[in-house]
Order: C-alpha cells, then structure tokens, then sequence
C-alpha cells in the first residue's frame, strides 16, 4: 500500500464518515434491489426441480457431508511452506467459517510425523516418575473419571509467522488459519495426578504422544493442576485421527504444540526436559542472538475473516457486514475494535456471545460501504488488560528471526471492486 | 421390569447407600487395575506400529472424517416406523455423544418429501402478505443483515412419541433422538420484516420451504418479532442438505416440525393458516376425542444417554459416570435430579456449563457401582418452574392416543452385567 493511495483513502474518510451518519443509503439499496426482485424474478416466479421432485430418503448418508456447493470449504496446505506432508499444516477455511466453533471437518492440523492412526482399544495413557504409584489407564478407565465439557481454542505458535517479514499470503486461511475452537470433553489431569499420588518434588509434568514422532513437550505442574484436560471428544464425537484420536491434551490458552496427540505418557519430574521441540523449536530466536523460551500462553489477537482476500465483497456498494475472529491466552477477549482506514479511526465492534475464557470470540462490525477503498484493521483486548498490537511494534521488540507469536494487527485492503489483498501500513 | 424385582432392587437400596458413603472401594479398584498394568502390559512395554512408522500426510483428507473405529456412531433410523424413507427419520446417536453440540453429520434428520438439493445461488427468499413492501432476498442480500450466533436444540413433536404406550425402543438414539443442539448463525427474522414493513393487521407469518413437501407452518407474530433466525450457518459452516441448505428457519424451544427447511417465504396474516401440519398432524389427539392444538413449546425433558441400552457397563463395578441431556423449550435447565431405584431416592446431578436458553444441557452424576442391578432415571427442572413428569402424570392427563410432546421421565434397567434395557416402572 503506497502512501499516496494512504492518502487518498484519507481523504475520503470524511465524507464517508457523512455517509454512515446519513445511514439509510445502504439500506435503501438493498431495499430496492429486495422489491425489483419482487416484481418477476424466475427463481421465485418458476416452480424448481426441487420444489417439484421428491428429494433423497434419510438412508442415504448415516454419517452426513457438507453440500456439494460447499465443495471449496476445506482445509488447505501451502506445498511450498514444509519438505514433506507428513511433516506439514492443513489451515482452517477461517474466511468460510461463522460464530466461533469450528467443524470437525476442517480443524488446523500440524503433524510432525504424519496422522497415527490408532485402535483405542491398544491405547494406554501411562502416569510414570515423581509418584506415589506408577498407573497405565484404558480408555475405559479414564471414561470413569468425572468429566467435563470446555470451549477453547487451540492456535500454533507460528500462526502468522510467515508474516514477521511482511505480508506474505493472500488470505486469512493461510495467515491466521492454524486455529481452530472446539468443545473438548475429557477428565481434568489433574484427577489422574491425584490418583497417583505427585511427589513434593514433582515441579513438572512431560506429555508425550505415540504417533511417530513421539511428541514431547514439558508443562509446569501449577498449569497441570489448573486446566489441563485429557480430552476423547471434541464438539460432541470422537476425537478426529488428525486430532489424537483416542485422547489429546489440552493445554488451555497456550501454544497448540503443546496439546499432545495420541496422548500416552504423563511422567512427572523436578525439572523441564529441554526437549527438541522447546529448544531448537518453538522458541523466539531475538536480534540479539539469544532466545525466548517457555513463551507459552497465546497472546491477545484477532483477524477480519469476511471481507478478506478468499472472500471478497461481491454484493457492490451498501450495507456491509465485516466478520471476524478475537481470542486471548489469558482469558476472555472484552473488546474489539475495527478501523476501515489502516488504524487512524477505530470504531467498536459488536462481541457475539457467550463470551468464554481461552476460546474464540465472534465479532461483528456493520457498516454502509460507499465503495471507496478501505483498509481494514481489528484490534483485540482481553481480560487481563492487554491490547494486540501492531506488527511493527511487535518487530521492534522482537525483530523478525522467530516464525513465533506474531500477534499484530493485521491489514486487508478493499479496492473499490470488492477484491481484498493482503497488506502493511507503515 | 416386575413389581417383584423392582422390591429386590429397593432391598438393596440401603447396603448401596452404604457403600456410597464408603466412596473409597470403586475408586481403590480402578488404581489397582491401573497399577497392575503399570507392572507389564504388552500394550506399552511393546512399540506399536503407529509409534514406528510415519503416518498420513496432511493433503489425504481436505474434509476430515471420524476415525474408521468410531464407524458405528452414526445416524439409525427404524425401518418400520414409516412407508417410506423420503417421509422418514434418522435418529441422532445420542448414547455415542457427550457434551451439548450434535457434530453435523449425526444430527436428528426428519423429511417430509425428501432431502432438497438446492444450488444457492438459485435460492431466494420471499417475503409477502401484509407487508408495505413485498421483497424478495437472494443468499447474498441476506448476509448483509445483522448476523448473530445462538445454540439451540431442535426436538420433534413426536420424541419418545413410541414411548407413550410404553417401552417400545431398545436405546435413547430411537427413544430421545429426534433431539440435536448446534450453533446457528443467521439474520434475527424481525429485521427482514422490519424491512418489508408489517400491516398493523399483520398478527401470524406462515413460513414456506422449498422441498418437494412444500412444508407450511403458521408461527404468531410475536414469537417471530422475539427470537426467531434465518439461519444459513450450523457448527461454523453451512447448513447441512438434510437441514435446510441454504437456509432454515428457527423458532427456538418450539417443536421442530416449525423449524421450515429450505425457508423460501414467509407470508405475513392475521390469523393462523390451519395448513396439514398443524391440523392433521402436530396436534395431540386427547381421549375424550378433541384435539390441542397449537402445542408448540417443546416442554422440560431429559434423558440418560450412558449407561442406555446401546451404551451398557462394560468396565464392571466400581466408580461409574452416569452422562444425560436436558434441555427445556422454556430456557434453561435450572436442575437436574438422578434416581437409580426407579424414583424413590432422588440425588442431584452436575450440571456442566455454560447453561444456555433453549439449549441442550449436559448432566453428569458420579458414583460408585457395587454391581447390583439398577433402575436409573433423570428428572430435570426449568427456570420457569416446570418439573419433568412421569410418564404415568402424563397419560392420566393426556391418554395415549397421541404420538407428540412425550417429556415423561425415561427409566433404564441395569442389569448385574451391566446390560442395559428399556423398562417401565409403576
């Protein structure tokens, strides 16, 4: 975005600041184009086929599938982005998607060693090191524990990352789509601690998956106790293979690398592991040459889903809705702003609720579009009183060696046609 | 189940209580199971193959599906309820569920003239009647509207409707699932018909769907002006063919033969249309041979969904968790009580949040079983005073010449060996 059309784009803010106040142009579009309809248009004047013809019975399809004219609503990979798809992403269709639950069907997935696939039967979850009593659960056994439901949302650590240096992909999906939220059911792990009995000096919790690359990860026990959930189902069913079927960890508000798939080992110890995936991985590598670690919790953020790039506005000039997403690591999001000229002027958006901790948020901005060019911007702040910042605040702070927990704020630019790009405003 | 068995359970009522208030025995079985797997079990002292080689990469499934051990969770329907399978039922499993979202491709289907495969794009809908302006919306002047996300169940008049005559379904899919709870996204109804402007005359819509039954309800004024959506968006994603795709109506906490399908046109009048569905059928024949009508709040129900006969005890005696869903057609579920002695005793249960309006409602109870046989029951409680009644209340009240709004409290028999039936208690 050059500083010229930046200006351009200021230009014309007061006038369209007019325009809303005036309010009824939109509208009266709408309206109009409603009632023209009205008077003869064939797809209500001409009985159609499926109004005249009987449709399929109720056993075709026990197990249902999306619409065949919703055939474009997957998760999509960037071949380019990794070597190997067993080693890859699948990003969540988020410029698709509404409200703040995520289908099963196209959940962000991140494997480091491909999807194991497992009979639930063979599974174990073993509790080892630092206890009073080493155990080996069944699935069977945990489903005794008492049980709870809980929505949150779980994002990668590298969400984003691609953007540090600039915008880089155009569309939502593949800047902010390595998230997803879900219902988890599961047994708090703090009851499975307490069945074996943690020892004083059991300051840490290792979990580690059973899929090929035998994910590990270290958490500290205080977290542990607090939230941590071994979850078998997510919104309502089984756990998805590419999910950790049978069982995952939850790790509420914090990076999705550590939610250990294919659960099987919980082993209590005095002292992080320093493992291959907390050290040379998924820590923040600074100007400086040193290194964040243990940058856990995912900080306050938020992204416009619709208008974006993969779904541009298509009903011309009016009124408008712009959707999005806003979530938090440290608990509820309790405000979103949104900016239509690149950040000089917010305006508060509306929150959809129910607003709940460590899960996404909903929000909605209704507008008139008079057509002119927008940029446009979403700003999240939570609970704990932070506010997502810009990008560049972000590099000046933390340069742009990491792929990591880049939370700025990120830029869509409107052309007067409706088409979306992906953009940075200095 | 017998009077005489049911006093052999009730002679045992007192040793369980005992035992309950012991707590300790079920919770030591399960540790010493899990700790004699700890000293060996081949399942962890051996490496699986899924912990040796790579799994699947991330480009197998763009549109994921369950896992192929979870092929049973599906959608059931009973081949002899109805002639046809385009005028028939599919069962959501709700035995296989947890939590209070119904994941999209097992929820509750009931069709009329079969499943609509409509093109979006060719969909509109109509809004007519004594209105000041007839219009007519295509998909994408309808997603210019204010858009909010709500969760609803959707329960059919004719629930646990085979019920009413007694035990008949062996399984809370066929006895309590015509039930589903998703999150919808869509257009709050008063704001289209605030657009065309509604007759002072105008007192009841009539919504009309697409299908080939060309489905017509008559829904008052007032219920469609408070809570009812236009909804194009279930769970995220769009509508399901089999539930209105592209649109649906919903009219939260009324019985779902009203939620209209393929939602083409709301007409607006002053008096209700008498249309087939709400004569003929959805209304409750009584024994002196009248009929109510206008029964459209589904009332305060529950059920449990495990232990049920498709879900029995496999995992022996010990500690045990008994899972259910509530919901009411008046708002929440303000309580829910279990009996395992076929309503003599009644304990609390916990309710697992968030509670939402007209929404489905988790329940759990945990307890210890000593493996004698049980007589289990829920009984749940709404915010506007309702309790659930036996299904005895019911019929001395209702008869049982009617198949709709059966909310009567379900009681499953559990057997020493944990096999679970159906039963009717006195």
């Amino acid at each position: 975005m050059s500083k010229q059309s930046r200006e351009n784009l200021d230009k014309k803010a007061a006038s369209r600041r007019r325009f809303l106040q005036a309010g009824i142009a939109g509208g009266a579009t709408l309206a109009a184009a409603a009632t023209a309809r009205a008077a003869g248009d064939p797809a209500i004047t001409e009985v159609q086929d499926w109004n005249r013809y009987l449709g399929d019975g109720v056993d075709a399809a026990p197990y249902g599938q999306p619409s065949e004219f919703e055939a474009h609503v997957v998760r999509r990979d960037v071949p380019w982005l990794t070597a190997d798809p067993v080693s890859s992403i699948n990003f969540t269709p988020l410029h698709d998607l509404d409200g703040i639950i995520t289908p099963n069907g196209v959940c962000f997935e991140r494997h480091h060693g491909g999807t194991a696939i497992i009979d639930p039967a063979e599974h174990r979850l073993m509790i080892n090191g630092l206890v009073d009593k080493q155990l080996v659960f069944t699935m069977d056994d945990l489903k005794r524990f008492p049980r709870e439901n809980r929505v949150y949302f779980l994002e990668c650590a590298a969400n984003s990352g691609m953007e540090w240096r600039g915008a880089q992909l155009n569309g939502c999906q593949f800047t902010h789509g390595m998230v997803h939220c879900v219902v988890y059911t599961g047994v708090p792990l703090k009851y499975l601690l307490e069945e074996a009995g943690v020892k004083t000096n059991g300051k840490w919790v290792l979990a580690e998956g059973a899929d090929a690359a035998a994910m590990t990860r270290s958490i500290p026990m205080e977290k542990a106790l607090e939230d941590c959930l071994v979850a078998f189902k997510m919104n309502g069913e089984a756990l998805r293979p590419e999910q950790g079927y049978p069982i995952r960890l939850c790790v509420p508000g914090w990076e999705g690398n550590m939610w250990v798939k294919w659960l099987r080992r919980i082993e209590v110890g005095d002292e992080p592991w320093a493992q291959r995936e907390e050290t040379s991985k998924y820590t923040d590598l600074l100007p400086d040459g040193t290194a964040r670690r243990h940058t856990w919790v995912m900080d306050v953020k938020s992204v416009i889903t619709s208008p974006s790039p993969q779904a541009p506005i298509t009903h011309g000039r009016g009124r408008t809705v712009i959707s999005g997403l806003a979530w938090s690591g440290n608990g509820k999001v309790t405000r979103v702003d949104v900016s239509l000229d690149g950040g000089r002027n917010w305006q508060t958006a509306r929150l959809d609720g129910p607003s709940l901790s460590k899960a996404l948020h909903r929000f909605y901005f209704d507008f008139d579009w008079d057509g002119s060019p927008l940029l446009i911007q979403s700003r999240a702040m939570d609970e704990a009183g932070f506010i997502q910042p810009t990008k560049n605040e972000l590099r000046a702070v933390r340069g742009t060696n990491s792929i990591y927990h880049n939370n700025g704020i990120q830029t869509w630019h409107v052309k007067g046609d409706g088409v979306v790009e992906n953009v940075e405003v200095s």
